[in-house]
């Protein structure tokens, strides 16, 4: 246990390593090419660097993979947020360039009038504007590339927010327009063109129209899979263990449907009642404290004979 | 970390604990009873005591719970012996009364010229003489007692045996004579009769005329419910953790049909490639050295689509 910037403790652990990895993105990116002169870091520090940054990470999954996305400008100026706002019209979504997460480090400027105040409030810098998308649904893919290239995908999985967290997951989605095998086919670019190794989260708008965006890419095991340790496949927990140590992937796809419901704050006092129901099962993380919003735990509940 | 007849640091370790439980039958009773007075242990001393003697525990499932079990009789002396072996019949199954599993510790005596050279090999004393069971089939069932008496029980599984050892579990068991209704009431039967909380294990002999005994109980998550791990329902690892913490019991219905089978000694090395194939979870213990017949992991594959 050492603080991140502390790299002869980082080397001397990374040296004590065949593999390493690593559980959320936010980890500073010198920590990370510090232990990769001394073992395997995987994802290595380029995917890291890409998904961490809101602006690098859209610039490559537009200009690199040629993927949409919404349009989006990079802000460093009061002057840059008024002409990206004339170009994308409102709402403009403001986000910060890192850290953001559960809708956190952004807001919607409504008017001209809010553009000022927003900039502000966000810290003036290391920001980018996006184009508001008036999504319908909200899907993500899970998948895992091995160190030989191999890849694995889970299949199509719709998400429900509630406060800009991931409320339930519901796996395999339904999808009467087969969004999924575009879906498929966009993670499959995105996980060769990153050369990656390991479980990534790729999460999905779905337009009016049918047409899908890339919103975001997670370069980790990601809340909208942790209905795979429930639904008689391997779960993304021991696939991304498996691909980073060099073992062949295990099987992705689920015995039934399943659907998962995130805990956040008192929820978890159900966990109990929950517990005994028949076909569910309760993760608690066992976190100190019960705050509002803070994520507790997960149920998953199967549906053996087939409909959620 | 202490010698099991470190009574102090017994005493020590359970007040600081709120419930204490074991992993295998063979630990000292003293050890169990003296932290039974600082703690909670389940299973308790008794249940214990009685299973971990062939001895004692047949005594209780013939009077106590009035259960069919092979005839069987104490041996102290050769003359007993003789004695037990007219009234049994050959083959006499001559067996320590404690430290056996897999085998071990025991002696089928084919005539009377076996009966001196086999109560001298088992150290002619503490020995227990039984019946010979031509039985046809052998099954288990896994069962769970909560602290205020909840029982729930796993389906009927089919156990085969190879050099004395697990070889594959089926569960849901073929039963087309319906012997599982019995073999429950039995199970049921003995977790009362011992006011037994936690996870047991009974297993059964399935006889040619479809009657069935009690082979013996295991107070303990067995190994003919490793399935259980990825069955869809609640593991017994699990539901062993609820009873003693005096949580509600979890669903013990399995989703699909399972085949457990044991990992044995160089058979661990197909690990990987198992794993890597569909429906399939392997289960490596991480055992430091491979030596034959030694117990090194498992392979649970579950069937979907309901034959196995």
């Amino acid at each position: 246990i050492a603080a991140f910037d502390d790299l002869d403790a980082v080397q001397t652990f990374a040296k004590s390593c065949d593999v390493l990895s690593y559980e959320f993105e936010n980890i500073p990116l010198a920590t990370i090419d510090h232990a990769s002169q001394f073992c395997q870091v995987y994802p290595d520090v380029h995917a890291l660097k890409t998904s961490q940054d809101r602006l690098l990470e859209k610039t490559f999954l537009r200009d690199t993979a040629r993927i949409p996305v919404v349009p989006f400008f990079p802000i460093e100026s009061l002057s840059a947020l008024r002409r990206a706002a004339n170009n994308l019209g409102y709402p403009v979504i403001l986000k910060t360039r890192r850290f953001g997460y559960d809708g956190k480090g952004q807001i919607a400027l409504k008017d001209v009038y809010d553009l000022k105040s927003g900039f502000a409030r966000l810290g003036g810098t290391d920001l980018i504007a996006e184009g508001y998308a008036p999504f319908r649904r909200e899907f993500s893919i899970i998948a895992v590339r091995g160190q030989n290239g191999q890849i694995k995908t889970y299949p199509l999985t719709e998400n429900v927010h509630k406060d800009h967290r991931l409320h339930t997951s519901i796996a395999p989605a339904n999808d009467p327009q087969n969004i999924g095998k575009k879906a498929h086919e966009i993670t499959t670019t995105i996980l060769e063109a990153l050369d990656y190794v390991g479980v990534i989260g790729v999460e999905f708008f779905e337009l009016p129209g049918g047409e899908i965006l890339v919103n975001e890419i997670a370069p980790r095991v990601h809340n909208s899979g942790h209905w795979t340790m429930d639904a008689g496949c391997t779960s993304q927990f021991e696939n991304h263990i498996r691909a980073i140590c060099g073992l062949p992937l295990g099987d992705t796809t689920p015995t039934h449907k399943v659907r998962m419901t995130n805990l956040i704050g008192n929820d978890i006092q159900q966990a109990q009642t929950l517990a005994s129901q028949e076909n569910t099962f309760v993760h608690d993380y066992h976190k100190a404290e019960i705050r509002p919003g803070r994520k507790m735990g997960h149920v998953n509940r199967i549906y053996p004979e087939g409909n959620v």
